[in-house]
């Protein structure tokens, strides 16, 4: 370690540097040294630990006893031993009331997003009471509430409605929605247990944006049904399907219904935005939903009202989850379409569980283990599909409710978990008077927070193309499908990183007049070339997709050096300098790209500065002629390169003429 | 321009920075600048012209008068009228050479390629005809020979083969192979108007090497039908099928054939050894195919052996190209296919063409414009297929053997396409009694070439990932089949540059002693950590795909700090500095982790160093606290950012407390 590093005595250091150098004639100049020699077991090592275990979930292990190490990995694997020993009263306290407060929120949400799904309202339950039990278990987010989500929902439904009619053949329709969960966990389980949690990371925030904004619509037009009491609707999701069924079933719209809805949706979205304004008053937004459904219960009772073209939800049955274990079909006709529903709703609920949970974490200042998420959710889904559960995830209202409302640990969701119980064995009757467009309006109420409009603007005024992005996930999501409005994005994000590969930036430095340091050119006006030297940085990773572009574009940057040079008679092109440090890796092209540079500058010299290790490495490695060893064409910055080369020009032995 | 720049008064300027820094007590730090404003067109602007323009190649008519401009347009279109006017004797006695050298080497290849596609044989000599006299017009290599070639043949057999027998529906087959040709000139001369020729270059060395070998075997392969005489052969392409096809037809082997295939292969592996080894006896090498020809048709006319087990080529038709335009199919149920194949012939076809017109252009010091040569490619295919020729493009062994002999321009193509002419008119009898083995064993010789053992070695010596992609092309093409090996190393290579772009290198910077220069700690063992700074350089751009991996890592690696801190009492973490000059971009998510990160680090201070232009306007744009405009959080060297920050912890007024 340095001693010490005040201004003062750095400055008198590289006082003394330079001053030596000009006693010297010629400055003194850091040589590039070859790195230490790894094998390729080492590197492959550190390759794979760099790409699997960034966060070295294994540090806390290290220099333990062994018995200690057993703890801490009980700990590791079941976060609940980490917490639960300190778990205290006044904690509970909290729980309890954050735990009461979702509840009241995961039921409605429950039974209406179950109907968003095409699955029995009861299925909305049950998936609101065993999951969240596993989760305590097993998640380390301390305000995640855990529950069925209205996006994973929707594209469920969607997707299997495609093979199967959920009227025609409900029992068929209910096996492969829960064969589609278990899938489904089945793949959060693995990225998370193989580590590659990344792949969510390609759901980028601009897409994400894009497509909640374009489901939510989506969702929303599904609930025109309920809203405007149409009995014949279309199974599409499109806008355009959507719009022309309503507006060729008018004759099935029913004013009872439409009154209501509208009573209803305007008291909805007025206690969410007292919610959203007041953080204090989260118990209005968060108890309107059951208020509505008890209120409107009453209202339907008391006026027979499902005798005036209201529709309700009908009888249901009563009791905890049965188990459905034997509802999973893993053969027959509708396998692949199952996979595939099972992977989609998959990864879409994981990103949105990972979502919530880093945001709240972050928020209290803690950290969440991204893969241990996905193996703690994955779990959930497949423990819930053999129990009567469809795809669950960390919703993010409700947790937001969960956070406001002073959750301290994931008991809030056994709370929740416990009245959900309750709910179940004892309070089903009285939902069936329960009518559809509260349903309807809760979920509106509920999706309309989806819809990110600030965000949306805040991309356009940074990253227009970002907001392109955006965009087409919306759009897509909007008039052609969900699925392929995500891959669109998706593959539009992808496709801009390959561009970027393809096309790497290289900027032209200069030097800052007054200093060794050089600069681009076009962004420092002060920054001035010198004559002599054409000095480049490049901005990428050198290979196969690049080395055409790069060896094209650098000659023709000699070229227009050379017809100015011919124009203002300027004292000729002599060096090429390629500064390196942005240049994070290269590939046999990317080699070969630097044998044919040279061979085509001819009585130019190359001169590479500061190339990272492996960099170095591979060139040396592929360089025959020894070029890249010598060490006139290798120097630690700019500043000592044009230097010392300064020297060679003027001197009569210059190794270049 | 710095009047001058040598190494002298480049170390005073240094000395007299430096010594004004002293006076002043703290340094002189150069201001990170916002760049120029610029407007969104103007940077669409920019952009759309490295991507799609980045050789400008409209640079040339800037400031012509209008006549010139017209004129200077026609020679960009036909190059032709370049070097036609200049065109001498002395040239062209070059090129007759060369041309009459690369017909006697089409000849026996057209009529064994045109064979490997499933084609009549005359089909490989009109193919040769047509196609070289528009390239002589279009194209600007100058030692391109153009011609049928081994793989496209065999990719464009194989794959039509799935849908349509050539032999039992010869009419129809012909037709597909003439609408495939058209649609792949009609890809390959879009990617050269719409300027995508860089979708090419994802085809990268590597995977070239390791699908030319893999395809080599392949074709060998499939020749073992004609050099061992069997007349039942498999319709498949894999390894398993073919060997099990001979050896299941052992009865069939005829030796009368076998001797004369080994004798001729011998033959002609030894004069392609010749050749290879001695570059002035091309001729012997080039030769080797006709003598073969006239030699083995000579012995089977002497002896009758067609009547002893060896089969013949038979009658082919005399006279040149009919017109095939009316045989162009663009409806009908094998559209998909053709249109399938014509992409990936063409893409292949124009990968090789490309490839081997910028390795002679390098050899000889011209350029080569990859867009324009697309055009030609892709015109001389589309009049190609209306004139009864199958895909063609620029081959390798015949441009080696066209630049050996002598070739000067295009002109030598023009020579050889009379010749065949000759040929097509007056000598076709002269094959009926050419026995199929001979063909087989030309195929052999010159596949065998793309078989590049060296290039493989020294793939695996420099870069194991790269050789691993190689490796899946090659068995991919020899287990699986030509097209499913190709995307497979292509899909992997698009995976590796994904992955350095998910996981992006993070460096340690420590200070190079007596130096204001800081490098990797791990690369330069005499670098030194500044106490209470945490220097990182991040070698990627920030995007969507990293900044989970960049915040957990940088979380990480602060932790790691003050866990060493608190074992040896250092100094305590006061400042982490993002050096960002390997930044190249960045997006909204980019901007969100800067933000996040800002937050995560509580009291210690965020410090960038020389953000890009780019780089540097985003992050002001979406920074509403100003965080990124204050002059003590943006520097720009790390040097003036340590020397600088390093007083305000001394000082009793430092910011960051």
């Amino acid at each position: 370690m340095e001693p010490n590093s005040s201004s003062n005595d750095n400055n008198k250091m590289q006082l003394q540097h330079h001053s030596s150098c000009l006693e010297i004639a010629t400055m003194e100049v850091h040589r590039v040294v070859p790195p230490r020699h790894k094998s390729t077991i080492e590197k492959l090592k550190t390759r794979l630990k760099e790409t699997f275990f960034p966060d070295d979930p294994l540090r806390q292990f290290k220099g333990q006893p062994l018995g200690k190490k057993w703890i801490l990995a009980a700990q590791y694997i079941f976060p609940i031993l980490e917490w639960g020993p300190n778990y205290s009263f006044k904690l509970f306290k909290s729980d309890i009331i954050s735990g009461l407060t979702i509840a009241s929120l995961a039921i409605p949400q429950g039974i209406s997003y179950a109907k968003l799904a095409n699955l029995p309202p009861i299925v909305g339950l049950y998936s609101s009471f065993v999951p969240p039990l596993v989760y305590t278990v097993l998640g380390s987010s301390r305000d995640l509430a855990v529950g069925p989500v209205s996006i994973a929902s929707l594209i469920m439904g969607s997707m299997l409605r495609q093979e199967v009619s959920p009227t025609q053949n409900p029992v068929l329709f209910l096996q492969l929605a829960f064969t589609a969960t278990f899938f489904g966990g089945l793949v959060q389980a693995s990225l998370g247990l193989l580590r590659l949690g990344f792949i969510i990371d390609f759901l980028s925030k601009a897409t994400l944006i894009g497509f909640m904004a374009g489901a939510a619509i989506i969702v929303s037009l599904q609930q025109l049904k309920s809203l405007l009491g149409i009995t014949h609707f279309t199974n599409q999701m499109g806008l355009i399907p959507v719009m022309s069924s309503v507006f060729h079933n008018t004759k099935e719209w029913s004013w009872q219904t439409i009154l209501m809805g509208f009573c209803f949706l305007v008291f909805l979205l007025l206690t969410r935005h007292v919610g959203t304004k007041r953080p204090k008053l989260f118990w209005v937004s968060a108890g309107a939903p059951l208020v509505s459904v008890i209120l409107s219960t009453l209202l339907v009772f008391a006026f027979k009202a499902q005798h005036h073209g209201i529709s309700v939800i009908g009888k249901l049955q009563e009791g905890l989850n049965p188990p459905s274990w034997n509802m999973l079909k893993f053969h027959g006709s509708h396998l692949g379409l199952v996979m595939k529903t099972g992977l989609i709703t998959g990864i879409i609920s994981l990103t949105e569980g990972i979502a919530v949970g880093r945001t709240f974490a972050a928020l209290k200042n803690y950290q969440v283990d991204g893969n241990k998420e996905m193996i703690a959710i994955g779990v959930m889904n497949i423990v819930g599909s053999s129990t009567s559960c469809y795809i669950t995830t960390g919703a993010f209202s409700r947790s937001a409710v969960n956070h406001n409302a002073g959750a301290k640990t994931a008991v809030s969701n056994v709370v929740m978990s416990v009245t959900v119980m309750v709910t179940l064995l004892f309070l089903m009757p009285l939902f069936q008077y329960t009518p559809n467009v509260v349903l309807g309006a809760i979920i509106v109420t509920a999706v309309v927070g989806l819809i990110d409009v600030p965000a949306a603007h805040q991309i356009w005024k940074i990253d227009k193309f970002d907001f392109l992005v955006m965009l087409c996930a919306f759009l897509g999501v909007i008039f052609i499908s969900v699925q392929e409005g995500l891959a669109i994005a998706v593959g539009i994000s992808i496709f801009k990183i390959l561009l970027q590969i393809t096309r790497p930036k290289t900027v032209m430095l200069g030097n800052m007049p007054g200093s060794d340091i050089y600069r681009d050119l076009h962004h420092y006006n002060e920054a001035m070339r010198i004559p002599g030297f054409l000095i480049l940085s490049i901005e990428a990773p050198i290979n196969f997709a690049n080395t055409t572009y790069l060896n094209e574009r650098i000659l023709r940057w000699i070229e227009e050096y050379e017809a100015e040079e011919n124009l203002n008679k300027q004292s000729s092109l002599r060096f090429v300098i390629l500064e390196m440090s942005a240049v994070s890796a290269i590939d046999t092209s990317g080699t070969s790209f630097f044998k044919d540079l040279r061979k085509a500058m001819e009585k130019k010299g190359l001169v590479l500065v500061n190339p990272l290790a492996e960099v170095l490495e591979k060139l040396q490695r592929s360089d025959d002629s020894g070029d890249f060893k010598r060490p006139d064409s290798l120097y630690l910055t700019v500043g000592e390169a044009v230097a010392s080369l300064s020297s060679t020009i003027k001197a009569p032995s210059a190794n270049y003429v």
